[in-house]
């Protein structure tokens, strides 16, 4: 039994702070439990001592209910909480919830008194919601435990969407806009400061909830990287499709980020990388979440690929759904050769292509629309999801019979085909079809996004399952590495990173100009000087960078010049010398860890210049990665085009910059508890091999 | 009167291949135009000579109606059309629509009689609309003079939004879910084929329309740019909001195309640039554009700046709302110190912020949701648009009484602020705000989204009026330029911009090892050396450059590589010799000319490597340019950020560029008849000043 399960179907609720006013907050959950009909027991309880309330027998304690308690509400001012919490402990509750405001969201005091209420519930064994929580809802079973004043106006139906929200507000316009387009739900769960329980576990939840079969969630932050991650998988090798809200993704992040790195990842490009590794869908809009959830829930499956075949009466419309799966980076196969004969057959007017416009010719063919989608759907369709435009024909329900019933035939015959109408309909023809698994859409730029991100969703599930299981760090106990230390230079950085298996260049750190001199001389012209000193981070900004020296005067006077810009710039600065290295060329990348809070070690890769600075063209990833999926993390960019013979030059080494960002990531997995963060910048990538070039270690 | 007045108000129809069978193309729209309650005279026409149709007297031909006839429907065969059309220009009739289909759709013979109908027509003085349009609306005229089944279903209410579109079911589709959500429409226009009447023109009647206060227009191409920019600029004097749907934009345009701005230009983002320099927005799906146009319509106005006010009472969809307004590049101003004052008399627990989260105690204050909204909305409120998030309030009628009621009193009060509500209400509720001027959108990402359009709208408008008025070049007489050619080289390119008044480097043609030694001398090292050819338009790929030559040797060297690299590449290519020039460093940037079909020449300007290639970081503006609008369209992209001291690099003089930009467009639309396209790449910008180094123009 999941340690969430006794919230949802309790026998015997005690609602705490419970009030006679219909409209006050205990008054109001109390008329919501029993206009819905919920079906156990209902205790009201208030410590004025009232003998009823709302025509319930009412109790002064919880202690005093005469029959066991499942379920608690708790809806007193925070002062009055404690005891209250103590009372359920007492009476064995197994369940409470925490209506109650006034703890972490208000002041340091509040957050304080939470911690400790919660660490009280834990210790006994009864897991809590909230504080500050809108409640939960649980149609099935008529329990509609909530304050929310959403249901004076509507109540959610019993559907098989599960939906956990941090936000109840934003939980509740979610149920709002779903019931008003007859969008049910198995379970909704506000979880509020989440002192006990989090969304993560809510998901955790509703993975193995039977009731549920998808999951829609909304968060501001996530406390724990590795409980969401775990959910999240579950969910996906459940088959649930998941769907999040993050919102505050304006948020710039972290400001306080040791790293060039960190600054990059922000708070969202982590967000964005992990649930994409987790194979949840991350949505942009309540709409948008909803779209999506619904078409999965209707389908009960998702697309098997990312390829669309179209039908329409309309041209026009028909490339407008060409154009957005264009921009979707989703595909229009052509039609199989019998898909294509038996539409010249029927249609000898229309061009059996893909996007298929059927003409008006259609309307002069008995059953023409049901005939050309059945011959557009074969079993060995190209195409995961077939979408068919017919414009307002729903609004005519007599008229549309025969073709409702031919689709509901053909997809009961192939069930395993996606099948998306759009059009205007009747709510009850809409239900008709969409109670027989095809989902009907009104605006056909809404169903080929949602189609399109049921379909990526899929994807990113395959790509799961080819062995991409990270590994939490914050979980791991991390032995002590030799040589990491809060201040590190480059030099030391790079001896570390050598020694995990990133190539480095030959390099001396010189004291004199003659030394310097002597240095280049063994390495080779050209070379590069670079000023080595702990208190100087940014070398460049600090004139302590001199490139392409090809000659000893060169190099001697660089060596003079370093050093004075140095002292000019950082007067306190202990030097240890000027670091003489190999000039070498190639493409310059970046390769960073972002040390998250949240989701722990992140790795980055991007190109040097103006990919990154410019165009935020970076990608990231959960450490480790095997140098295949640094291999897709190197394609996740842009830029890395130009590592591919881009416009008839060389191919660089992907297989030796996959291998480092591997190597790195696995480096930063073992170090997690001591690094801040890791930038190697550049880590330069040749035709053959390549070489981390800079680098900047971060630690605590 | 608007030549296309005639069609909207007829006082008489007739209607030439009308049919007993109310399903026929010809019965339903007679069933339609009488369903509706035309008010006018209504003649059924059919040639089999029935005495009545559909209950009225019908005739054989349009001779012989008795009266006279102002607007003629012809929905007979292709081959009885020109017959029919006949018989209304000797009727004398002034609009007339042609349902027929048939012809440009189908195959050449068909667009050949297309054209000449249309000739016919033009020299008659009858306006026509079609061939192969669905016809059109005039709900305040009970005018429903179209076969679109869509009227089976729904009938388009009585609004001030005009429609015109050149798929006639993309418009049914639009007004359907128009209908739905109770939007009404002025006009609705289906051109079809476009023989003689395009949306553009109805853009045109519908600027002038007082019926009309919103266009929205949907087409896949535009045959005359100028006409459709004039119209664009009239509706935007006019201040009617335009909403454009452009699709077909996956389509790479013109592949043909001479020159590399060509190729970048493609379709469609000519299109974004002129539809923006014309203050239209333009949608990416139907619900958008209505979404914008529903906006406006109840607004009646656009938002006075791009920075929002937002009120909450859920922190969550604050977030969301602060979310969205950040992605879509608008401001959130803080609240004047009246209002922060006010706000925290009324709501001590709540931080008087942008946006303002009114937290739960907003529930203990009688009023307090409007009265929040009426402080958020002082007469000086920093932001163009207040939008309140009421979560559900507009589904509990009774309790929002209040509240609605000071909302209406309070827009009543301050008209010119812009008021939105983001809320779930049942329609009575919605209609009443609407009706008062509030707009009332249930999902908060589309209401910010409509709001952000309808304020850059607002932007492009007030930028128009600084003085852009663009000059159509196809309507120019250009003079035949000396020294342009369908075949030039760099150096005679560069000879003519140079006499345009760009920029160029002295640099000579050499003939010999030697003599190119003793340009490069007299030039002064470091020089460039590159083949001069005009068979040879892409010269580096053909090796036929060599940069930062350093010395005589390594000049004569070049010479002698060149020369032997153009022989192997193009045995057959006549080489004029090897150009010598300054090595000139400094940002290089690409400006170009696209002659674009529609619109006439269109100026793009880009960074040189990847910024273009990788990233298509370009912008295109009509020309001719003014220096300032050349320097908005450096400032356009992204990679402009390079010029101005990126990480305290140097700033680049970007008057000097947008003096080429400028000078180069003036050249454009000169030569525009002889021209296919311009490239100067690359445009080296320096710190003081700048010089196009390669050119390459193509003309006729």
């Amino acid at each position: 039994m999941h340690p969430l399960h006794a919230f949802f179907t309790p026998g015997s609720v005690a609602l705490i702070g419970a009030s006679s006013d219909p409209e006050r907050i205990g008054g109001r959950t109390l008329r919501f439990l029993r206009e819905a009909g919920f079906p156990g027991h209902l205790y009201p309880v208030n410590h004025s001592g009232a003998a009823e309330i709302q025509g319930l027998p009412a109790y002064a304690s919880v202690l005093d209910i005469p029959s066991s308690v499942e379920h608690a509400i708790i809806a007193v001012p925070a002062p009055a909480v404690e005891t209250a919490l103590r009372e359920c402990i007492h009476k064995g509750v197994r369940a409470v919830q925490l209506f109650s405001a006034g703890f972490a969201e208000v002041d340091a005091p509040g957050a304080e008194l939470q911690t400790r209420l919660a660490a009280m519930c834990r210790e006994a064994g009864m897991r809590m919601l909230g504080p500050n929580t809108l409640g939960l809802l649980n149609p099935s079973h008529n329990f509609y435990a909530t304050f929310s004043t959403a249901l004076n106006g509507l109540r959610p139906s019993h559907g098989i969407v599960g939906l956990a929200t941090q936000s109840g507000a934003l939980g509740s316009a979610t149920y709002g806009m779903a019931a008003l387009r007859g969008i049910g739900f198995s379970r909704v769960i506000a979880t509020g400061n989440e002192a006990d329980i989090d969304v993560a576990e809510c998901i955790d939840y509703l993975a193995q909830d039977p009731d549920t079969r998808v999951i829609c969630a909304a968060f501001e932050a996530c406390k724990n990287g590795t409980r969401l991650r775990a959910a999240l998988r579950k969910a996906a090798i459940a088959g649930k499709p998941v769907v999040i809200m993050k919102i505050a993704s304006s948020d710039a992040g972290a400001a306080a980020a040791a790293t060039h790195t960190g600054l990059l990842a922000g708070n969202d490009a982590v967000y964005e990388a992990v649930l994409a590794e987790c194979g949840a869908h991350r949505a942009r809009s309540l709409e948008e979440m909803l779209d999506i959830a619904h078409l999965c829930a209707v389908l009960g499956m998702l697309p098997r690929n990312e390829s669309l075949g179209i039908m329409s009466g309309s041209g026009g419309i028909g490339i407008l759904m060409a154009d957005h799966t264009s921009e979707l980076g989703m595909q229009l196969p052509a039609l199989t050769a019998d898909s294509s004969h038996a539409l010249q057959a029927l249609l000898p007017y229309a061009v059996p292509a893909n996007p298929f416009d059927t003409t008006a010719q259609i309307t002069a063919v008995p059953d023409g629309v049901a005939r050309s989608i059945e011959i557009m759907l074969p079993p060995d369709a190209p195409y995961g999801c077939l979408l068919a435009y017919l414009a307002h024909m729903g609004l005519s329900p007599q008229r549309f019979q025969t073709t409702e019933d031919r689709l509901i035939a053909l997809h009961r015959a192939r069930p395993e085909q996606a099948l998306v109408v759009v059009m205007l309909a009747d709510a009850a023809v809409r239900q008709r079809l969409e109670a027989a698994g095809i989902a009907v859409f009104a605006d056909p730029s809404r169903a080929i996004r949602a189609v399109a991100a049921a379909a990526r969703m899929a994807r990113l599930r395959r790509e799961m399952s080819l062995g991409h299981v990270p590994v939490s760090s914050t979980t791991q106990a991390c032995p002590a590495a030799a040589g990491l230390a809060p201040s590190l230079t480059e030099v030391q950085s790079k001896v570390l990173l050598h020694a995990a298996g990133i190539p480095t260049l030959p390099e001396k750190i010189c004291t004199s100009a003659s030394e310097a001199v002597e240095a280049a001389q063994a390495l080779g012209y050209p070379v590069v000087a670079k000023i080595v000193s702990a208190d100087i981070a940014h070398k460049t900004e600090a004139g302590g960078v001199a490139l392409n020296l090809h000659h000893a005067q060169a190099v001697a006077a660089a060596y003079d010049q370093l050093r004075s810009n140095a002292a000019a710039h950082a007067p306190q600065a202990r030097i240890e010398g000027v670091l003489i290295a190999p000039m070498v060329s190639g493409v310059e990348t970046i390769l960073g860890i972002h040390m998250d809070p949240v989701f722990g070690p992140m790795v980055m890769f991007g190109l040097g210049g103006t990919a990154v600075e410019l165009y935020k063209d970076v990608a990231f990833a959960t450490a480790p990665l095997t140098p295949a999926q640094g291999l897709a993390l190197v394609n996740a960019v842009r830029s890395s085009a130009l590592l591919k013979g881009w416009r008839g030059g060389p191919v660089y080494d992907l297989h030796a910059l996959a291998q480092a960002l591997s190597k790195l990531s696995e480096f930063a997995l073992q170090h997690a508890e001591q690094l801040k963060g890791i930038d190697i910048n550049p880590f330069v990538v040749q035709t053959q091999g390549g070489f981390c070039v800079d680098a900047l270690i971060s630690c605590h």
